[in-house]
């Protein structure tokens, strides 16, 4: 018959979003890791689909216990937590020749009473949450760290002119904008024996830093400088990707009622909104590692 | 006849939602207020559903262009622009004899560079918002301020023991749990000249040191004990309401591993999770002030 | 001391958003109920806030299993459960005088297999979610139903003139716009005997017949019509509480490009919208009966 | 020097969630098509992101406005318009050598009055989306087309059993479970001259008639046949790709209240979830096609 066959394409499953809360008691000043934990298994799964035969499948609530029991051992960095899970699952099951392990991490600040830091009483930090993602491709592990909802906006600093003008186009050059957006950011390391806390604070005061300092004549080009700064900075990270909604800000119209607005008065519209994503990479970096796949768009 | 007619009751109408946000340029060191508002008329309006005969409708259009003009001298407070509003359009209007008036703020930080704040480049504050409803009752006005999604945790200095047990009781008695919730508090004003910016500080303040200090019983004596200092404080405020819910963090069994749990490793669940209301008040105080009409439950 | 003490106000607690999902077996066709229940209790926990002390106390689990308990002998329509749930806690406790049972219900729909109704395969219905609350207050009950998130839109046949205009406004006439809306509705019933599912059936289409029906000259008219008839064909109906938001729909200006635009091309906004709130009642009907407290605003 | 540059890498944009509805007014019985679309550019942008040089940037506020030009003349199939516009914005402009279009569209019934369909009034449809992508390579276009949030329910016909057990394993077999899950399907289409309206109802009708009928004994199984289904009444479809989250219910434990539980009574859970994804293809198919660049995972 020449129909070609209908058959099992690329498949992974796991357990998502186990949510993971550890408190280190060592001292009484306690520590807090607050994990939102996602494993998934990559490999020989075939009959599962085809068959309903489950003899392959580690149970995605097996995943889960998995992921408790071995927090009994503490957690540390996010992504050294990941890549435990990954050794287990690839060395423990001769089905399993890879997967993806995935962590949002939310922080905690301590509560200051009479403005001493309490030893175990905490408020959520800001809105941003960390990510990582490790892949494991049989025993080679990659890792994928980044941030997402980090809101920055310059009330002054941001251009935007020279643009294309065709028949649809009515937007007036401006010399001053409020420049407003969300980052979305991932970089790719080249190596796993990092303190990956301390790359993460550093590329997360890197990019605020070349918002803040970068005068833009699109947003585009703050976009780029951030990544440079982190890049040229961080030899172990290869290429970082962004995706950045240009959040606009409107000056309102106030001349109907008599009044003058010299940017000071706006409206913050929701939809639609720009929509910028880029990669920045050093020369000859990988341009589409596999590691990505499974990370939507440019993040 | 004898049945009796069907009629018009209680109503208000406006514009919901409107997203302001102003820039204060007096000086290089630019000063940023984000706000979320909500413009609601009460008054005369039976002509427009009986008869749909507008005569009497500020258009809720107007209402929002109204907003951004009025924004145009400088909004300060969200409780005083509120006052604005409500006298603006309770004073021009015949047919408006009270109001609504609703606002939530969102906090900007500035953006370190070089341990440095930014003049002009911010990052969003914690989860946390800022809330702010007036109410005008011809010239009355009442003000009622708050905040939500202010979330705390305490690792430990929580029990929970001696409740009743019946025949669906299954919970056992504890010595040691997380404590975690996410307030929601408002509080009743009973004056108008007060430095609300100062006043909702420390509010807060007063509250975060609360939960922290308070060794818990219950939740609900967390709760009464962070109003109780609220109200000593500030004889300004008559009252103050809570809607906290108790998001558990249940220790993970890890027994049918082979591993014990000293409250190291908890999974944060979503559904269900308790919640408790309640109002902490000056004795004598208005049980039940029109101004709190429109607040859901006990906030 | 002249100071007046600090005192609890109104209070309740209990167990939030409980999943209940019951399937009915007793045929090969089975039968879905999918409930989300909030259980809260109110009554004497003076001692549970001031002294942390629990004796009155019923654990919020215990609430919640409960629940589960009481739905072995089925559930019903869901204002027969939750008046089941008031019963039982005012019933088998001393310190609980009263309370507040809430369910949100989601609809599903039989898959079709060959044009055929699956007997166990279903796929959710409509985006709208139905409502009740039954408020005890001792043995004395009262049940307010309803309906949210029910989106509905006509695409001629409402009009928008005759307004007031001032300073602030800039909206034009019109004879001709898209009306939308999402429609949260409650009602108050006055009387318990009743069949709960089928009411809220024929109020559901009475107030769909009622907007596409009316020309509509203010949302506010139709609202308006929208309430009449339902309380026109169901005296066990007190009372009906509106709160539905203007979601405008802007037809775009073309003209730029050298287009017309018919009314046929239109922008879908966000925010702000209008925010359009009323009660229709019987004349004489009680104007602010307790069952309310507790839901925002108009509903 | 020895150290590589740090370059631009892949990189697109545009502007996002362009809400659209467009009125068909051709005869007194309206049709409505409500469309969320996204415009995203590719093509020689480098000079943005290094110089803020915006010579070759199609604007996005243009891009916006060409969504609404263009649906003036109609929109048809969400597919055909995406086509449209990824041939215009190539055509157009030197510098554009390709893009991706993006649209989501929400399905509108008819109001029954009487029980007749209203010309012009609407009421929402189900939960689900229906999703569109379209890519350009030059003059080289592909289309992908799918739906997400189609949650379906079976309340028996579901087994689990036979899986691995390890030392974390804890999961009972079982002979009967409630199947639910949310289903995001996306296929692409080997043509473009397609009726794609037809083909979209066709496939969703034979996803909901595969859950349905088979006897499930893994998800895997289910989501497989849904796919196979799909791939052989449409030879214009060379792969789809499933991402189904295993919505667990669980059977409550009756028995501490001396109650036994027939696979009635359930607690339908939040987090964690199974998450289940695989693609179904014809052999031989491109394995990782391009145009699934900037979908996440597998869907």
């Amino acid at each position: 018959m020449s129909e070609p066959a209908i058959v099992l394409g690329a498949n992974q499953y796991g357990k998502a979003e186990v949510r993971l809360v550890r408190i280190d008691r060592a001292t009484p000043r306690h520590e807090i890791t607050d994990l939102n934990i996602t494993s998934q298994l990559r490999g020989d799964f075939q009959a599962a689909h085809t068959e309903g035969d489950n003899a392959n499948i580690v149970a995605t609530d097996t995943q889960k216990n998995t992921v408790y029991a071995l927090a009994r051992d503490g957690v540390g960095a996010p992504e050294e937590f990941l890549l435990r899970l990954g050794r287990h699952f690839t060395g423990a099951f001769d089905a399993v020749t890879g997967g993806r392990w995935e962590a949002e991490q939310y922080t905690w600040s301590r509560i200051l009473v009479d403005g001493e830091e309490h030893d175990h009483a905490f408020v959520r930090g800001g809105t941003e949450t960390r990510s990582s993602v490790v892949t494991f491709d049989g025993a080679q592990a990659t890792v994928i760290s980044g941030l997402h909802d980090l809101a920055v906006l310059k009330s002054t600093g941001s251009e935007f002119h020279g643009f294309v003008r065709d028949r649809y186009t009515t937007l007036a050059d401006t010399n001053d904008r409020i420049l407003a957006t969300s980052v979305t950011a991932r970089w790719r390391y080249n190596r796993l024996d990092l303190d990956f806390d301390r790359t993460f604070a550093d590329a997360r005061r890197l990019m605020l830093e070349a918002f803040a300092q970068t005068h833009s004549l699109a947003l585009q080009q703050s976009l780029f400088e951030m990544g440079r700064r982190v890049l040229e900075a961080h030899p172990e990270i290869d290429e970082i990707r962004f995706s950045m909604p240009n959040l606009h800000h409107f000056a309102v119209d106030l001349g109907p009622f008599g009044l003058d607005n010299p940017h000071e008065v706006f409206y913050a519209a929701d939809r639609p909104y720009g929509l910028i994503e880029a990669t920045v990479q050093r020369e000859g970096a990988i341009g589409n590692h596999p590691a990505w796949d499974g990370i939507a768009g440019f993040c």
